[in-house]
């Protein structure tokens, strides 16, 4: 689908003082907008990137095999007082009592009520194991001190999985299938493969046998993770004697700053238990699986971007996939037409006609460089110039994350300029530029946007 | 994509009793789940079914111009105060206070936040204008009596479109135009034209100039409109002397039972004026647009449905297109695969293979009937036995709204099947079953389900 610029890009608020790069470029790119202390709107561009976000793991998701499902957002206190967590969630949680006195609350996240949920459920059957459903829902924290926007706000976009085995192997199994399948939408999707970093953690308030972080850098210092400079690994122990995995000392360790953005948990039977979900008889042994979908905008941004003037995203995810800056004289010139056809054949994640004419070309390209969208194509002077021979040029700019400037590649015509983006995304032969990556087959399947 | 029935079918609970068929069989057939007064989770069945209807509405709005956006489902008194509403609102808005205080409430409507977001942006310009942004998201009213389901839920889904002129004479044009979209989305989309009901509407608490309401006919006596039986029209008024359309006395009007599926609103300047969004100093003129997306579900399955037996959704938004049921003995046999890609060729929407072999074909015709997936195909003992010759063939059934029992096309070959798909859902000349509407269209544009 094709948008036009001078309607489609609204002008970022002016961002009150932050420590977070990406919070500041996020609402002065007109990404988001704050509406009160830890609350914000989705702009139109940020939702572009929330909605992109949501297909990936919806693709991912029922690749594997899971159900999206969708349970509400309050629950009841005699819910959440079957496994003493009404209390135990403390202030953080948002509680209030409707009309009739009902004690309820906003869920910060939903064992509870999907263990219920399968309970509830006439009997499954044996081949129906093991269940996998999630859904992708907004969810509450009262937080003391909501900081750096989207990366700590008090309404957050989660993606939670639960699932459900007949023992304990299955489900450990379970785990290692989306944990797999994590490292494919963090690797392959979002391409933060090289970033990424997970981490066995302590499984807090939800329980269970074992659990994973997954981890990104970040200078917030709002979380934590040990790299062991013996060994090479990385670990999450508060007070460590030594690395857990090589045994080197303590004083090998550095501290690096991070914030999570995913976390997994094989539960065990604990919910299952308590509120009765079971199988012939036996509690179904449980794993909950969290991203936090709002969260990956900063996250993403503060680790993928090296100015504020560049901000980047994971490509898969940029708002728009390509920008097409045309000079006023040529706005009804058919190149233009020919040139958005050309881009739409394997760019599917939506195109911006950038047809703000009182703009030079070259501040638009600034302007596309600034918003981080991966190919830029102008429609300007050579291009002009190359309308008389039979071959007509574009000229071809991309952007690409941890570097500041648009990259130039020249002019070329649209038959070169499909195989560049076609080895580009695909990693054919003709030379791309990171390869590999297959979030255009997913929107190929999820379609345009 | 394929889903498998043996993993993908969860029986539905046993329905409370309801004066709501549509609620009956909502929860019976696997589609919600109550979690509480008022509560309901959304099982994949009815995931699928919203999650269609979202695509739906964000295509066509996308199309006409407009943006999409996500707003916060809190908002604060201090917003909700500029307009008098935080009062106006009465008991049926929840509201509640956060760890130091301050009084917040779960937002029912979002005119405040919205006029507020533009009134925050950054001025813009003359060319900008409409602004038409468009939110779907959830939705509280602490009812006092909820019932029958998604109808009067106390959490809803709602698609809440608010748009901004420079001056009345545009806004009306933007409001026309919007309610031709409905007209597109409830007609074309969702065929519900020959049932949908528009009236003029008292504006409520909302206020403004004018307001539609849309309605569908429904026995539960939820909600009225009057039809005058001179002139064949439809009002709304409560206390009516004569028709408004063509002067009749009151007695040839009858009061018609029916729910309220949309309402939209020409809301002028009131909030614009009270929250400062201006344009070169002049309040914006306003319109805004709901429509109840989950409520549509029990909304349509009420009016299409004739039997318990037969649940029916808009085709459109059915939760698989197809379902292909198959013999014990035919299930590794390559004519599976030759099927499930011949019914992908136009049917975009889902398509579930019936692989539960231990029931009957006719036991399973009976459940896809029951579900009311649009095109119901048998691999049984006739294909079978066309295997031997050169062209084999598949058996074929339709369902379809307002008809019980499924419709027998009986034996025809994978060709056949083709063109007879591509003629039911275009109505190319070669027959086809009801013609004419682009969904399918739109599933293409908008990916595979």
């Amino acid at each position: 689908m094709i948008h036009k610029a001078k309607k489609w890009i609204l002008s970022g608020a002016t961002a009150p003082p932050s420590k977070s790069a990406a919070h500041r470029m996020l609402i002065e790119n007109g990404f988001i907008l704050p509406t009160g202390k830890g609350f914000y709107s989705l702009l139109p561009l940020g939702q572009r990137v929330i909605d992109k976000l949501c297909r990936i793991l919806d693709t991912e998701f029922q690749k594997a095999g899971a159900m999206k499902i969708g349970m509400p957002i309050v629950g009841t206190k005699t819910l959440w007082d079957k496994t003493k967590r009404w209390d135990a969630m403390g202030t953080e949680m948002i509680k209030f009592e409707d009309r009739q006195k009902a004690p309820l609350c906003l869920q910060p996240t939903a064992e509870e009520m999907c263990t219920e949920l399968i309970a509830s459920l006439p009997p499954l059957k044996k081949s129906q194991f093991p269940v996998m459903i999630y859904q992708i829902g907004d969810k509450f924290r009262d937080e003391m001190n909501p900081r750096f926007g989207l990366m700590r706000s008090r309404q957050f976009l989660m993606k939670d999985m639960y699932t459900f085995s007949t023992d304990q192997e299955a489900s450990r199994e379970t785990y290692r299938k989306i944990c797999r399948v994590y490292e494919k939408i963090f690797g392959q999707q979002l391409q933060l493969g090289g970033d990424l970093i997970k981490v066995e953690a302590d499984s807090g308030i939800h329980g269970g046998h074992i659990s994973h972080e997954y981890h990104l850098r970040s200078n917030l210092d709002e979380d934590f993770v040990n790299l062991c400079d013996s060994c090479g690994t990385f670990n999450k122990s508060e007070d460590l004697k030594k690395c857990p995995n090589c045994d080197s000392a303590h004083q090998k360790s550095r501290k690096l700053s991070s914030v999570e953005i995913a976390h997994t948990f094989h539960l065990g039977t604990k919910y299952s238990e308590t509120i009765g979900a079971k199988f012939q008889g036996k509690p179904l042994d449980m794993c909950c699986f969290g991203i936090g979908v709002s969260r990956l905008l900063p996250a993403t941004v503060d680790l993928l971007s090296s100015s504020e003037k560049a901000m980047r995203l994971p490509r898969a995810i940029a708002p728009f996939d390509a920008a097409i800056i045309v000079k006023k004289s040529l706005m009804s010139n058919v190149i233009v037409e020919m040139t958005s056809s050309s881009a739409s054949r394997y760019l599917k994640g939506g195109i911006l006609l950038d047809d703000r004419i009182e703009m030079s070309a070259g501040r638009r390209i600034h302007e596309a460089n600034r918003l981080g969208i991966p190919f830029i194509i102008v429609l300007a002077n050579v291009t002009e110039r190359s309308l008389v021979t039979q071959k007509p040029v574009i000229e071809v700019f991309t952007t690409h994350p941890k570097s500041e400037e648009p990259c130039d590649h020249g002019p070329m015509t649209l038959d070169r300029f499909v195989s560049f983006v076609q080895s580009s995304l695909y990693g054919t032969p003709n030379g791309g530029i990171d390869g590999n990556f297959d979030h255009s087959l997913v929107l190929d399947e999820l379609g345009s946007h």
